[in-house]
């Protein structure tokens, strides 16, 4: 750890270009969910990693977007650290409400707007920085680090799980970085030790063959209520999911889990106003609260449509109804055995009538505070940021890090990257502020300098 | 009825006239629920009542539409009938549907096509028509006649009652013809005597003060379930309303009205497959089916809406839901008592955070076909159309008739009206037949021409 200081001079010194490559990277649209710009993205890429010294290798992927990996061997080290990312973006709808393009990147009060800037540009350039300072200092990196980055996170990661099977060898390292979220409120760097899983279900019901007078009622189905009658069966006033079995593989917290929880930093009484919420549901409060945000699975209706929604009303019984249900898992529950008891549960209520189509499933995945890898990220995001990191034993949200954490047994940590709570990822006027970016490609050089010893 | 033929003779040689009549009531949009033309179309209507010569009173309505009512003194008799119909029409949407202009008539192989042909202009003008006939042949009609033409029907006939109650004396008769429904698909004509009422209600729920990431649902309420959770509580799959009291009112349907049902036609495998029905709720068939449609209370979703429901998912926790429920009546159900009966029940099962919306309340309503105005008003069609006519002892939908019916103690009959099967009222290409035109005046005429015994 004793180069530290010179890698941080060259990266305050380098602080100007380090901004430039980002504006390169934001300036080229990616967006996953209109196929837009992805090949162009995928080919800058490919050039920026190459520039640094990594080697890339390009894997096609069937109807689906190119996986850029990297890899870059040490000369001294047969330690792997692997780092997760992607270089697609959400689409940056409602145009009208940024202040600036989404796809020109502007600089303002020592803020970088644009899409991708934190989620997941921001993050992913400060990690080959970080390279770049390790290289341009030393001529070497003191671990073999490899770069697993994908084009579809926003989309679901639905090819990622298949390439991760067939690549179990490539991928293989004693830890992997995932995307990280940044700094809280109090400028403490956050570290994330997990993430639910989900299974996103539509259910659709067919009622008539074209909408009809509601007069009709008697005699004709109406698919709202089927889907109403379905849904009061999924899940009961008192938040408990009904299907048999639901429940029977989720693993509840452990005791460090919940010292975690004890000493998370957690605004209870602020987050109920910005929720307009006198209360959370079931009453729950402190620690308890965060005990049922990250250790509960939830049955969340996303969206419900049927009939006429316009202006007024309108006499119809509708033809059709929809409804999109988002399951998130727990530790260890299986997601293709729980889609398997839904459908046999639909079954033996008799809505068999009921199409039931899987969007997307993921399996919840954590690792353990102790791991020496999560001592490892710890420590040093304690020393760069001068500030006790935030460390919770699993996100609420759901992300694909089982596929490493789970199939392939490799510790997985979310933390670094350049977002802070005004990030608004996501959302019109993502931005970032350069002085994280900084520190943001500091922490990773940090990082990666711990396998020197 | 000496007369019939002389009348018959001046209809067949006034056709292109009356059918000039109609061409110039189409013309003029009259669309209430857009405000649209409402006073020119009152004007107009004043305009061809007065050339008949029937005296005309307009009525202003306090924030809705004027009510015109046209009445006509008989030299010859005491007795007093009443017409019922609207000047208002349905919105023409969708536009690119019509083939012709909906507010520019147009005649084709003998169908004359407009929005407010055969709802209710045509009706309407038949009616008009037929008094004109009395006044040029004979200078006289043998009863007194009354017009009650309201311009908020397709609106659900907000002030209709108002109006009603504050002119009892004025609508006094021993009659009232209510808008006909015209021919089957066999060319038997429609008689019927009752309508169902209605509680057309809107839900609102509430979540989060904005719509949040699914992560959060652990903690914060979902709008959409709590929705779904009280619609459940309102109808079970057996179709049984649960509101305490809901049926304790009802009359089911006597023996008479048992033998309409039993007479009457209705192809209910035509009707199933039109559908795409294999079978009916719960399985009725028959003259139980009938039963079933025509005298059983509804609780039907008429609009369900909450989250995203664009293409793809969305991991949303939505804000608000609502679903709108219509709650068909029959008689004696209280529409009042009924909406403060649902707003109990949602207070006692801790539904109050629902705010509960009354869009509109009709009673239902139903005259007997023992009654001597049905008598008079079924032997007419049976001698004009040569064909049994089709009685139905109510409606499977809802009218504002109990005004008249139970406030005032009429007998109402639906009946008489140029539209068809195809008539396609309330859709694109709304058309009438002419020959069913110039026969519906005819019908009218003869009806008018039984009080001369």
């Amino acid at each position: 750890m004793k180069h530290l200081n010179e890698l941080f001079k060259y990266i305050d010194q380098n602080a100007n270009r380090f901004i430039e490559d980002l504006k390169i990277l934001c300036k080229q649209p990616s967006v996953s969910a209109q196929k837009r710009g992805i090949n162009e993205c995928v080919n800058l890429l490919e050039k920026i990693m190459e520039d640094i010294g990594i080697k890339v290798r390009i894997f096609k992927v069937k109807n689906g977007n190119p996986i850029v990996f990297g890899e870059l061997k040490s000369g001294s080290s047969k330690e792997s650290l692997g780092f997760y990312n992607h270089y697609d973006v959400q689409p940056p709808d409602p145009l009208d409400e940024w202040k600036f393009p989404p796809f020109n990147p502007v600089i303002k009060d020592g803020k970088f707007y644009a899409r991708g800037a934190s989620d997941n540009k921001g993050d992913l350039i400060s990690r080959l920085e970080a390279v770049r300072a390790f290289l341009e200092v030393y001529g070497d990196v003191p671990v073999n680090l490899k770069f697993l980055i994908e084009g579809e996170e926003e989309s679901g990661s639905p090819h990622l799980p298949d390439f991760v099977r067939e690549n179990t060898n490539l991928l293989r390292a004693e830890g992997y970085l995932w995307e990280g979220e940044g700094v809280d409120i109090e400028g403490r760097p956050i570290v994330t030790l997990g993430a639910k899983g989900i299974i996103h279900v539509e259910f659709r019901a067919r009622g008539p063959k074209i909408d009809v007078h509601s007069s009709r009622a008697p005699l004709v189905p109406n698919p709202a209520w089927r889907l109403v009658w379905m849904l009061s069966m999924l899940k009961g006033n008192d938040e408990k999911i009904k299907i048999p079995g639901w429940y029977d593989n989720v693993v509840p917290p452990d005791e460090e889990d919940i010292r975690l929880l004890e000493e998370a930093p957690f605004d209870e009484e602020a987050d109920k106003r910005e929720l307009g919420l006198k209360e959370y549901l079931l009453g729950v409060t402190g620690t308890e609260s965060l005990k049922t945000l990250l250790f509960s699975p939830t049955c969340n209706i996303s969206g419900f449509y049927s009939g006429y929604t316009g202006p007024g009303t309108k006499t119809v019984l509708p033809s059709e109804a929809f409804v999109r249900v988002d399951f998130r898992l727990v530790v260890d529950q299986k997601p293709d055995l729980l889609f398997r008891k839904l459908k046999n549960y639909l079954k033996e209520n008799r809505f068999e009538d009921i199409t039931v189509i899987k969007h997307s499933a993921y399996e919840a995945a954590k690792t353990p505070a102790s791991d020496p890898f999560v001592t490892r990220v710890v420590k040093t995001a304690k020393r760069i940021y001068s500030l006790r990191p935030v460390i919770w034993p699993t996100s609420a949200g759901t992300g694909p890090l089982y596929v490493i954490r789970k199939w392939l047994g490799i510790p997985v940590v979310s933390a670094g990257g350049p977002g802070y709570p005004g990030s608004r990822i996501h959302a019109p006027n993502e931005n970032i502020r350069l002085k994280d970016y900084i520190k943001s490609i500091k922490y990773m050089v940090a990082i990666i300098s711990t396998y020197e010893e």
